[in-house]
C-alpha cells in the first residue's frame, strides 16, 4: 500500500494538507487519526486551522521518514477518503 | 475574567501551549476547545505534537488580537485547569 501523491514527502517528514467541508468534520478526522496513532503507537503532528487539518509523520527517534510513517501515510489517506 | 500569564501574547494573536500526560489526554483537551470554538462560533488554530498541544486565538477578519479572543483565552484556561 502506498500513500497518494497528495503528501509533500521530504527526508524529514510526509505531510499532507486536508480541507474539510466544517470544522466540526476536521475536528472528526483528527479523532480518527489520533485513534489511528494509539492502535498503532505511532503519533504524527496534527494541526486544525478551521476546516483545514495538517498531518504530518515522522519518526523522531529516526530523525526522518521511515517505512512505519509510509505505511501510516497510506492509512491516513484511507481515512480521508472516507470523511470528504 | 482575564487570561493567565500562561498566554504569548503579541497584537497577531495569543498563544498557550500545554503538556499534557498523554497523547489521549491532549487529544480530549482538543475536543473540549472545539466544542467550545462551535459553542462560541469562534475558532482557535489547534496543534497537537505528542503530548503537546498549542491554541492560538485571532480574528482573522480584524487582522489581530480582539476583546472576543481574550474572553475566549480565559475560558480556555478553565478547560485547560480541568483537563491538567
Amino acid at each position: 500500500m502506498k500513500f497518494s501523491a497528495d503528501w509533500i514527502a521530504s527526508p524529514e517528514a510526509l505531510e499532507r494538507t486536508v480541507k474539510l467541508p466544517s470544522f466540526r468534520q476536521a475536528v472528526a478526522l483528527v479523532n480518527r487519526i489520533a485513534d489511528l496513532a494509539e492502535a498503532e503507537n505511532h503519533h504524527p503532528d496534527l494541526a486544525i486551522s478551521y476546516r483545514t487539518v495538517t498531518i504530518r509523520w515522522t519518526t523522531h527517534s529516526a530523525g526522518g521518514v521511515t517505512a512505519r510513517d509510509e505505511e501510516l501515510a497510506a492509512k491516513t489517506d484511507e481515512l480521508i477518503d472516507v470523511a470528504t
